[in-house]
């Protein structure tokens, strides 16, 4: 709409992320089993999408890259859409070296089966059961981190128990900049609700529990405190 | 909307389906690894949902079962929510004794899960690999077959390969009174695209194909088959 586009171009000149690049990642990866199978996981994409638009909203030129296609692209952002982790990974990597921020909001499946087959397997009478072998996907963030040189690092973590104690274990082990920390156990809040309700873990700081909120206004809240890392600022 | 109210009226008095009831089934299942992961398929449910839609034109009482949640109700239809096979089936069978028709649309999982863990499985520095036991899910039309009274009894199959000769087997194998096979190897038609073609098998006739056409038309000559098939027809 005419205005999206007089805020954009508003945001643009005066956002706090003008002249930055910011690359944001949304949605469950799908790993393949065969053509028509696949292991998923439940992030709607939602909070992704929304953090691409806050950044946006701050003048960014932002590059979401998206493993759901039920969202309709935010306005202004450059998308591209994957289905498995590889691919996520190899879309990040050649668009890494230029970003001034990174954040992870898709649920990537720590899992892929190790073969995909490439026609449907079939249910036969002899086969009562069937065994799906898993190897681990590439860890994206910890990939990234190698070849890390300005880029603010943010990561999600989404957990149903022990989730300070896991999620502290993610900041250190991934070397990330800032973790946002969510119980996906609750059913009001995290996966596909339209409210969440994080916990903000960064280095050498205090925890900081934010209030429950939209994921639009939380995702306003999460660029907010990536601008206050960014450096020169 | 009042024009989908008063078409509504017009249908439960003049449709063709007019006190039928037509249960109707859509959408991939999902079978739980974990509270957080799952395995599905490509399956956007919109197949069903359209034939849900054509039913409730021709004033037939339609109940949806779905899996998906993405797609808003067709208007006057219920809707029941479902993930996997076994809760599906579970839906099924208490409201198949008072069904007319029944069109299973949805994509189920052949297999699914021999357990599901009650807190998300945690990648560990030692699991490189995991293991995914599954077992068969039950057939849901062959389960229902065994207690048909009246009933007409739909099928799908979606194929990668030997379109045909697995339609046939399915179709007899089952004891369906018709069956609709697509090739959903092809990107233009079948699973999440807006068009759809796809070969009609009955008991002893010739299959017939039919004509590439969007997923509401081929609803509409879907259902225009089944009042066909209707016993006091």
């Amino acid at each position: 709409t005419i205005v999206d586009f007089v805020q954009q171009k508003w945001a643009q000149q005066t956002g706090r992320l003008r002249h930055r690049h910011v690359l944001v990642t949304a949605g469950g990866t799908r790993e393949r089993i065969d053509p028509v199978r696949f292991i998923s996981n439940d992030s709607s994409g939602k909070m992704g999408y929304a953090i691409a638009t806050a950044a946006a909203n701050e003048g960014a030129d932002v590059t979401l890259v998206s493993s759901t296609t039920t969202l309709s692209a935010p306005a202004g952002v450059e998308i591209v859409h994957v289905a498995g982790a590889k691919e996520m990974l190899n879309q990040m990597q050649h668009r890494f070296a230029q970003q001034d921020a990174v954040i992870m909001a898709a649920a990537v499946a720590d899992f892929r089966p190790v073969e995909e087959a490439t026609q449907k397997i079939k249910k036969t009478a002899d086969n009562d059961t069937m065994t799906i072998k898993l190897t681990k996907n590439p860890d994206i963030l910890k990939t990234l981190a190698t070849q890390k040189t300005k880029q603010v690092m943010v990561g999600f973590a989404a957990e149903t128990e022990h989730l300070l104690a896991n999620a502290q274990q993610k900041l250190t082990d991934k070397k990330l900049d800032m973790l946002v920390a969510n119980d996906v156990s609750r059913k009001d809040i995290g996966f596909n609700a339209d409210n969440n309700q994080v916990i903000i873990l960064r280095p050498n700081q205090e925890p900081e529990k934010l209030p429950i909120m939209t994921k639009s206004e939380l995702a306003a809240e999460l660029v907010d405190r990536v601008v206050t890392l960014l450096p020169g600022k």
